[in-house]
Protein backbone atom coordinates (compact mmCIF):
# COMPACT_ATOMS: atom_id res chain seq x y z
CA UNK A 1 0.00 0.00 0.00
CA UNK A 2 1.84 2.98 -1.35
CA UNK A 3 1.82 6.63 1.24
CA UNK A 4 -1.28 8.03 -0.12
CA UNK A 5 -3.41 4.99 0.26
CA UNK A 6 -2.45 5.26 3.94
CA UNK A 7 -3.01 8.93 4.28
CA UNK A 8 -6.58 8.20 3.24
CA UNK A 9 -6.82 4.92 5.60
CA UNK A 10 -5.51 7.02 8.59
CA UNK A 11 -7.88 9.77 7.64
CA UNK A 12 -10.91 7.62 7.19
CA UNK A 13 -10.10 5.78 10.75
CA UNK A 14 -10.15 9.28 12.50
CA UNK A 15 -13.03 10.47 10.79
CA UNK A 16 -15.00 7.38 12.11
CA UNK A 17 -13.93 7.98 15.43
CA UNK A 18 -14.67 11.34 15.53
CA UNK A 19 -10.82 12.29 16.84
CA UNK A 20 -10.10 15.36 14.11
CA UNK A 21 -10.61 17.46 16.43
CA UNK A 22 -8.18 16.20 18.72
CA UNK A 23 -5.44 16.31 15.61
CA UNK A 24 -3.93 19.77 15.80
CA UNK A 25 -0.29 20.06 14.47
CA UNK A 26 0.90 20.82 17.99
CA UNK A 27 -0.76 17.65 19.40
CA UNK A 28 0.58 15.40 16.53
CA UNK A 29 4.47 16.74 16.87
CA UNK A 30 3.34 15.49 20.27
CA UNK A 31 2.20 11.96 19.48
CA UNK A 32 4.79 11.67 17.63
CA UNK A 33 7.67 11.86 20.48
CA UNK A 34 5.68 9.88 22.16
CA UNK A 35 5.86 6.89 19.51
CA UNK A 36 9.55 7.59 19.20
CA UNK A 37 9.80 7.21 23.19
CA UNK A 38 8.28 3.96 23.05
CA UNK A 39 11.10 2.76 19.48
CA UNK A 40 13.29 3.92 21.71
CA UNK A 41 12.61 1.79 24.75
CA UNK A 42 12.82 -1.36 23.03
CA UNK A 43 16.74 0.08 21.83
CA UNK A 44 17.83 1.35 24.68
CA UNK A 45 19.45 -1.05 26.43
CA UNK A 46 20.72 -2.78 23.68
CA UNK A 47 24.53 -2.78 22.12
CA UNK A 48 25.09 -1.67 18.69
CA UNK A 49 25.67 -5.28 17.94
CA UNK A 50 22.52 -6.51 19.57
CA UNK A 51 20.25 -3.50 18.03
CA UNK A 52 21.39 -4.89 14.91
CA UNK A 53 20.02 -8.44 15.45
CA UNK A 54 16.68 -7.25 17.33
CA UNK A 55 14.62 -8.50 14.02
CA UNK A 56 15.34 -12.37 14.95
CA UNK A 57 13.60 -12.89 17.34
CA UNK A 58 9.88 -12.94 16.27
CA UNK A 59 8.28 -11.43 18.92
CA UNK A 60 10.31 -8.84 19.37
CA UNK A 61 10.55 -8.00 15.54
CA UNK A 62 6.86 -7.33 15.57
CA UNK A 63 7.12 -5.29 18.12
CA UNK A 64 9.58 -3.14 16.21
CA UNK A 65 7.53 -3.25 13.22
CA UNK A 66 4.30 -1.81 15.67
CA UNK A 67 6.08 0.90 17.06
CA UNK A 68 7.85 2.09 13.70
CA UNK A 69 4.63 1.94 12.11
CA UNK A 70 2.96 4.20 14.89
CA UNK A 71 6.16 6.68 14.07
CA UNK A 72 4.76 6.81 10.36
CA UNK A 73 1.18 6.90 11.21
CA UNK A 74 1.58 9.93 13.60
CA UNK A 75 4.26 11.58 10.76
CA UNK A 76 1.65 11.10 7.76
CA UNK A 77 -1.28 12.29 10.00
CA UNK A 78 0.94 15.34 10.51
CA UNK A 79 1.51 15.85 6.75
CA UNK A 80 -1.95 15.59 5.71
CA UNK A 81 -3.30 18.07 8.36
CA UNK A 82 -0.19 20.44 7.20
CA UNK A 83 -0.82 19.82 3.75
CA UNK A 84 2.44 18.58 3.06
CA UNK A 85 3.52 15.57 0.60
CA UNK A 86 5.68 13.52 2.53
CA UNK A 87 7.65 12.03 -0.15
CA UNK A 88 7.90 15.39 -2.26
CA UNK A 89 9.45 16.93 0.78
CA UNK A 90 12.07 14.20 1.34
CA UNK A 91 13.22 14.08 -2.21
CA UNK A 92 13.34 18.32 -2.09
CA UNK A 93 15.82 17.54 1.19
CA UNK A 94 17.98 15.02 0.00
CA UNK A 95 19.02 17.35 -2.95
CA UNK A 96 19.82 20.23 -0.63
CA UNK A 97 21.65 17.70 2.03
CA UNK A 98 23.90 16.69 -1.23
CA UNK A 99 25.01 19.86 -1.91
CA UNK A 100 25.45 20.48 2.05
CA UNK A 101 27.36 17.82 2.67
CA UNK A 102 29.09 16.82 -0.77
CA UNK A 103 30.50 13.18 -1.34
CA UNK A 104 34.17 12.90 -2.40
CA UNK B 1 8.99 9.88 -6.04
CA UNK B 2 7.76 7.02 -3.83
CA UNK B 3 9.66 5.17 -0.86
CA UNK B 4 11.51 2.74 -2.42
CA UNK B 5 12.87 5.21 -4.23
CA UNK B 6 13.69 7.38 -1.54
CA UNK B 7 15.16 4.81 0.28
CA UNK B 8 17.46 3.92 -2.83
CA UNK B 9 18.57 7.80 -2.65
CA UNK B 10 19.39 7.85 1.29
CA UNK B 11 21.27 4.15 0.28
CA UNK B 12 23.46 5.80 -1.65
CA UNK B 13 23.96 8.57 0.03
CA UNK B 14 25.16 6.94 3.04
CA UNK B 15 27.38 4.73 1.36
CA UNK B 16 28.91 7.86 -0.94
CA UNK B 17 29.85 9.17 2.73
CA UNK B 18 31.01 5.68 4.15
CA UNK B 19 28.48 6.15 6.86
CA UNK B 20 27.01 3.43 6.92
CA UNK B 21 29.46 2.17 10.01
CA UNK B 22 27.68 4.87 12.00
CA UNK B 23 23.96 3.78 11.23
CA UNK B 24 23.29 0.75 13.35
CA UNK B 25 19.56 0.52 14.38
CA UNK B 26 20.29 2.12 17.92
CA UNK B 27 21.88 5.38 16.07
CA UNK B 28 19.46 5.46 14.36
CA UNK B 29 16.76 5.55 16.59
CA UNK B 30 18.70 8.32 18.51
CA UNK B 31 18.91 10.58 15.14
CA UNK B 32 14.84 10.22 15.17
CA UNK B 33 14.75 11.46 18.43
CA UNK B 34 17.03 14.43 17.49
CA UNK B 35 15.14 15.13 14.40
CA UNK B 36 11.83 14.72 16.60
CA UNK B 37 13.57 17.20 18.85
CA UNK B 38 13.83 19.82 16.20
CA UNK B 39 10.30 19.50 14.69
CA UNK B 40 8.95 19.75 18.36
CA UNK B 41 10.92 23.07 18.94
CA UNK B 42 9.34 24.72 16.20
CA UNK B 43 5.59 24.18 17.52
CA UNK B 44 6.81 24.20 21.17
CA UNK B 45 5.48 27.82 22.11
CA UNK B 46 2.31 27.64 19.36
CA UNK B 47 -1.08 27.83 20.71
CA UNK B 48 -2.84 24.96 18.86
CA UNK B 49 -4.86 27.57 16.79
CA UNK B 50 -1.67 28.85 15.71
CA UNK B 51 0.04 25.57 15.23
CA UNK B 52 -2.46 25.07 12.16
CA UNK B 53 -1.47 27.86 10.16
CA UNK B 54 1.96 26.91 10.85
CA UNK B 55 2.52 26.70 6.64
CA UNK B 56 1.06 30.01 5.72
CA UNK B 57 4.50 31.43 6.22
CA UNK B 58 6.75 30.38 3.46
CA UNK B 59 10.01 30.31 5.30
CA UNK B 60 8.56 28.80 8.19
CA UNK B 61 6.64 26.30 5.82
CA UNK B 62 10.29 25.43 4.29
CA UNK B 63 11.24 25.11 7.69
CA UNK B 64 8.08 22.46 8.97
CA UNK B 65 8.80 20.19 4.92
CA UNK B 66 12.60 20.02 5.97
CA UNK B 67 11.85 18.81 9.43
CA UNK B 68 9.47 16.46 8.66
CA UNK B 69 11.70 15.45 5.71
CA UNK B 70 14.85 14.68 8.26
CA UNK B 71 12.48 12.83 10.25
CA UNK B 72 10.83 10.76 7.48
CA UNK B 73 15.00 9.95 6.34
CA UNK B 74 16.03 8.05 9.57
CA UNK B 75 12.89 6.53 10.04
CA UNK B 76 13.18 5.13 5.91
CA UNK B 77 17.09 4.55 7.15
CA UNK B 78 16.04 2.15 10.19
CA UNK B 79 13.76 0.26 8.32
CA UNK B 80 16.28 -0.42 5.44
CA UNK B 81 18.97 -1.42 7.53
CA UNK B 82 15.93 -3.64 9.89
CA UNK B 83 14.64 -5.12 6.79
CA UNK B 84 11.10 -3.50 7.07
CA UNK B 85 8.56 -2.48 5.07
CA UNK B 86 7.34 0.42 5.99
CA UNK B 87 3.96 0.68 4.16
CA UNK B 88 3.55 -2.95 4.96
CA UNK B 89 3.94 -2.40 8.47
CA UNK B 90 1.85 0.50 8.55
CA UNK B 91 -0.98 -1.31 7.05
CA UNK B 92 -1.03 -4.20 8.97
CA UNK B 93 -0.88 -1.91 12.14
CA UNK B 94 -4.25 -0.05 10.89
CA UNK B 95 -6.08 -3.22 10.79
CA UNK B 96 -4.38 -4.12 14.26
CA UNK B 97 -5.63 -0.99 15.66
CA UNK B 98 -9.00 -0.77 14.35
CA UNK B 99 -9.45 -4.09 16.16
CA UNK B 100 -8.39 -2.55 19.37
CA UNK B 101 -10.52 0.64 18.76
CA UNK B 102 -13.78 -0.07 17.19
CA UNK B 103 -15.67 3.00 15.56
CA UNK B 104 -18.89 3.55 16.69
CA UNK C 1 15.81 15.24 49.94
CA UNK C 2 18.46 16.91 48.39
CA UNK C 3 19.82 15.77 45.03
CA UNK C 4 23.26 14.45 46.11
CA UNK C 5 21.11 12.59 48.76
CA UNK C 6 19.10 11.13 45.71
CA UNK C 7 21.90 10.27 43.26
CA UNK C 8 23.61 8.34 45.92
CA UNK C 9 20.31 6.61 45.92
CA UNK C 10 19.85 6.02 42.64
CA UNK C 11 23.70 4.59 42.57
CA UNK C 12 22.81 2.12 45.08
CA UNK C 13 20.00 0.96 43.68
CA UNK C 14 21.64 0.70 40.31
CA UNK C 15 25.09 -1.42 42.09
CA UNK C 16 22.53 -3.44 43.90
CA UNK C 17 20.95 -4.59 40.62
CA UNK C 18 24.44 -5.17 39.43
CA UNK C 19 22.79 -2.86 35.80
CA UNK C 20 26.29 -0.93 36.10
CA UNK C 21 27.53 -1.91 32.90
CA UNK C 22 23.97 -1.17 31.29
CA UNK C 23 24.64 2.50 31.94
CA UNK C 24 26.51 4.24 29.66
CA UNK C 25 25.97 7.66 28.99
CA UNK C 26 24.41 6.87 25.29
CA UNK C 27 22.31 4.48 27.00
CA UNK C 28 21.07 6.84 29.68
CA UNK C 29 20.05 9.37 27.34
CA UNK C 30 18.03 6.92 25.28
CA UNK C 31 16.57 6.06 28.60
CA UNK C 32 15.87 9.71 29.50
CA UNK C 33 13.76 9.79 25.75
CA UNK C 34 11.67 6.88 26.49
CA UNK C 35 10.52 8.72 30.14
CA UNK C 36 10.17 12.19 28.47
CA UNK C 37 7.87 10.25 25.76
CA UNK C 38 5.99 8.50 28.66
CA UNK C 39 5.44 12.22 29.97
CA UNK C 40 4.42 13.38 26.76
CA UNK C 41 1.56 10.75 26.41
CA UNK C 42 0.01 11.97 29.43
CA UNK C 43 -0.31 15.71 27.97
CA UNK C 44 -0.95 15.03 23.95
CA UNK C 45 -4.71 15.11 23.63
CA UNK C 46 -5.22 17.71 26.39
CA UNK C 47 -5.71 21.35 25.62
CA UNK C 48 -3.44 24.59 27.09
CA UNK C 49 -5.64 24.69 29.79
CA UNK C 50 -6.65 20.86 30.50
CA UNK C 51 -2.99 20.28 30.72
CA UNK C 52 -3.35 23.73 33.83
CA UNK C 53 -5.50 21.84 35.76
CA UNK C 54 -4.05 17.89 35.13
CA UNK C 55 -3.00 17.64 38.80
CA UNK C 56 -6.77 18.15 39.99
CA UNK C 57 -8.07 14.44 39.44
CA UNK C 58 -5.40 12.33 42.42
CA UNK C 59 -5.01 9.33 40.27
CA UNK C 60 -3.50 11.57 36.79
CA UNK C 61 -1.70 13.61 39.55
CA UNK C 62 0.40 10.61 40.78
CA UNK C 63 1.33 9.23 37.04
CA UNK C 64 2.40 12.88 36.57
CA UNK C 65 4.71 12.95 39.64
CA UNK C 66 6.03 9.30 38.83
CA UNK C 67 6.70 10.10 35.02
CA UNK C 68 8.58 13.70 35.96
CA UNK C 69 10.68 11.40 38.51
CA UNK C 70 11.52 9.16 35.77
CA UNK C 71 12.95 11.80 34.04
CA UNK C 72 14.47 13.07 36.88
CA UNK C 73 16.47 9.89 38.13
CA UNK C 74 17.86 8.93 34.24
CA UNK C 75 19.04 13.03 33.82
CA UNK C 76 20.90 12.32 37.56
CA UNK C 77 22.09 9.05 36.51
CA UNK C 78 23.55 11.10 33.67
CA UNK C 79 25.51 13.45 35.42
CA UNK C 80 26.31 11.09 37.68
CA UNK C 81 28.02 8.95 35.43
CA UNK C 82 29.47 12.16 33.67
CA UNK C 83 30.67 13.78 36.70
CA UNK C 84 28.50 16.14 36.36
CA UNK C 85 26.90 18.41 39.07
CA UNK C 86 23.58 19.16 37.60
CA UNK C 87 22.77 21.78 40.07
CA UNK C 88 25.98 23.95 38.55
CA UNK C 89 25.72 22.94 35.15
CA UNK C 90 22.02 24.75 36.05
CA UNK C 91 23.25 27.49 37.84
CA UNK C 92 25.76 28.62 35.15
CA UNK C 93 23.48 28.03 32.23
CA UNK C 94 21.32 30.74 34.01
CA UNK C 95 23.57 33.09 33.81
CA UNK C 96 24.60 32.30 30.73
CA UNK C 97 20.60 32.83 29.30
CA UNK C 98 20.81 35.91 31.13
CA UNK C 99 23.65 37.46 29.08
CA UNK C 100 21.73 36.01 25.92
CA UNK C 101 18.30 37.02 26.64
CA UNK C 102 18.71 40.10 28.00
CA UNK C 103 15.27 41.27 30.04
CA UNK C 104 13.90 45.10 29.57
CA UNK D 1 22.68 26.14 44.18
CA UNK D 2 19.91 24.18 45.55
CA UNK D 3 16.75 22.92 43.69
CA UNK D 4 13.95 25.46 45.09
CA UNK D 5 16.65 28.29 44.60
CA UNK D 6 17.42 27.48 41.11
CA UNK D 7 13.32 27.30 40.99
CA UNK D 8 12.95 30.76 42.33
CA UNK D 9 15.90 31.86 39.55
CA UNK D 10 13.75 30.34 36.60
CA UNK D 11 10.54 31.98 38.15
CA UNK D 12 12.71 35.24 38.33
CA UNK D 13 13.91 35.21 34.98
CA UNK D 14 10.46 33.80 32.77
CA UNK D 15 8.68 36.55 34.93
CA UNK D 16 10.85 39.62 33.94
CA UNK D 17 10.64 38.44 30.15
CA UNK D 18 7.19 37.92 30.80
CA UNK D 19 6.96 34.27 29.36
CA UNK D 20 4.38 33.19 31.89
CA UNK D 21 1.84 32.80 29.44
CA UNK D 22 3.81 30.50 27.12
CA UNK D 23 4.76 28.06 29.88
CA UNK D 24 1.94 25.81 30.07
CA UNK D 25 2.17 22.45 31.02
CA UNK D 26 2.09 21.35 27.24
CA UNK D 27 4.45 23.93 25.89
CA UNK D 28 7.08 22.80 28.82
CA UNK D 29 6.70 19.37 28.35
CA UNK D 30 7.37 20.25 24.72
CA UNK D 31 10.08 22.34 25.51
CA UNK D 32 11.54 19.28 27.44
CA UNK D 33 11.35 16.91 24.10
CA UNK D 34 13.14 19.39 22.43
CA UNK D 35 16.38 19.89 24.63
CA UNK D 36 16.31 15.76 25.31
CA UNK D 37 16.72 16.45 21.29
CA UNK D 38 19.79 18.43 21.67
CA UNK D 39 21.72 16.54 24.17
CA UNK D 40 21.00 13.34 22.15
CA UNK D 41 22.58 14.93 19.20
CA UNK D 42 25.60 15.12 20.83
CA UNK D 43 25.50 11.05 21.59
CA UNK D 44 23.77 9.46 18.61
CA UNK D 45 26.99 8.84 16.51
CA UNK D 46 29.27 7.71 19.30
CA UNK D 47 30.21 4.09 20.71
CA UNK D 48 29.32 3.14 23.87
CA UNK D 49 32.67 3.77 24.39
CA UNK D 50 33.33 7.29 23.02
CA UNK D 51 29.98 8.36 25.19
CA UNK D 52 32.02 7.83 28.05
CA UNK D 53 34.71 9.81 27.47
CA UNK D 54 32.81 12.37 26.32
CA UNK D 55 33.97 14.80 28.78
CA UNK D 56 37.28 14.61 28.21
CA UNK D 57 37.04 17.21 25.55
CA UNK D 58 36.64 21.16 27.39
CA UNK D 59 34.25 22.14 24.44
CA UNK D 60 32.06 19.06 24.35
CA UNK D 61 32.14 18.64 28.07
CA UNK D 62 30.49 22.26 28.25
CA UNK D 63 28.17 21.57 25.53
CA UNK D 64 27.04 18.59 27.68
CA UNK D 65 26.81 20.42 30.75
CA UNK D 66 24.81 23.48 28.74
CA UNK D 67 22.36 20.51 27.76
CA UNK D 68 21.70 18.62 30.34
CA UNK D 69 21.40 22.51 32.32
CA UNK D 70 18.52 22.77 29.77
CA UNK D 71 16.68 19.86 30.31
CA UNK D 72 16.83 20.09 33.76
CA UNK D 73 15.70 23.73 33.73
CA UNK D 74 12.37 22.97 31.58
CA UNK D 75 11.93 20.16 33.80
CA UNK D 76 12.05 22.49 37.06
CA UNK D 77 9.53 24.80 35.43
CA UNK D 78 7.17 22.20 34.62
CA UNK D 79 7.06 20.99 38.51
CA UNK D 80 6.89 24.61 39.14
CA UNK D 81 3.49 24.90 36.78
CA UNK D 82 2.23 21.69 37.92
CA UNK D 83 3.27 22.41 41.60
CA UNK D 84 5.26 19.04 42.24
CA UNK D 85 8.13 18.82 44.30
CA UNK D 86 11.05 16.77 42.14
CA UNK D 87 12.97 15.94 44.71
CA UNK D 88 10.33 14.53 46.70
CA UNK D 89 8.51 12.75 43.98
CA UNK D 90 11.83 11.43 42.72
CA UNK D 91 12.01 9.93 46.42
CA UNK D 92 8.83 8.13 46.66
CA UNK D 93 9.47 6.70 43.11
CA UNK D 94 12.76 5.35 44.14
CA UNK D 95 11.01 3.70 47.17
CA UNK D 96 8.17 2.62 44.64
CA UNK D 97 10.96 1.18 42.27
CA UNK D 98 12.37 -1.07 44.89
CA UNK D 99 9.39 -3.08 45.54
CA UNK D 100 8.10 -3.49 41.65
CA UNK D 101 12.40 -4.11 41.20
CA UNK D 102 13.59 -6.22 44.11
CA UNK D 103 17.59 -6.63 44.20
CA UNK D 104 18.93 -10.25 45.16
Amino acid sequence: MAIPELQQRLRDFVAERDWQRFQTPKNLVMALTGEVGELTEIFQWLTAEQSATVMSDPARAEHVRDEIADVLAYLLRLCDVLGIDPEAALAAKITKNAIKHPSN
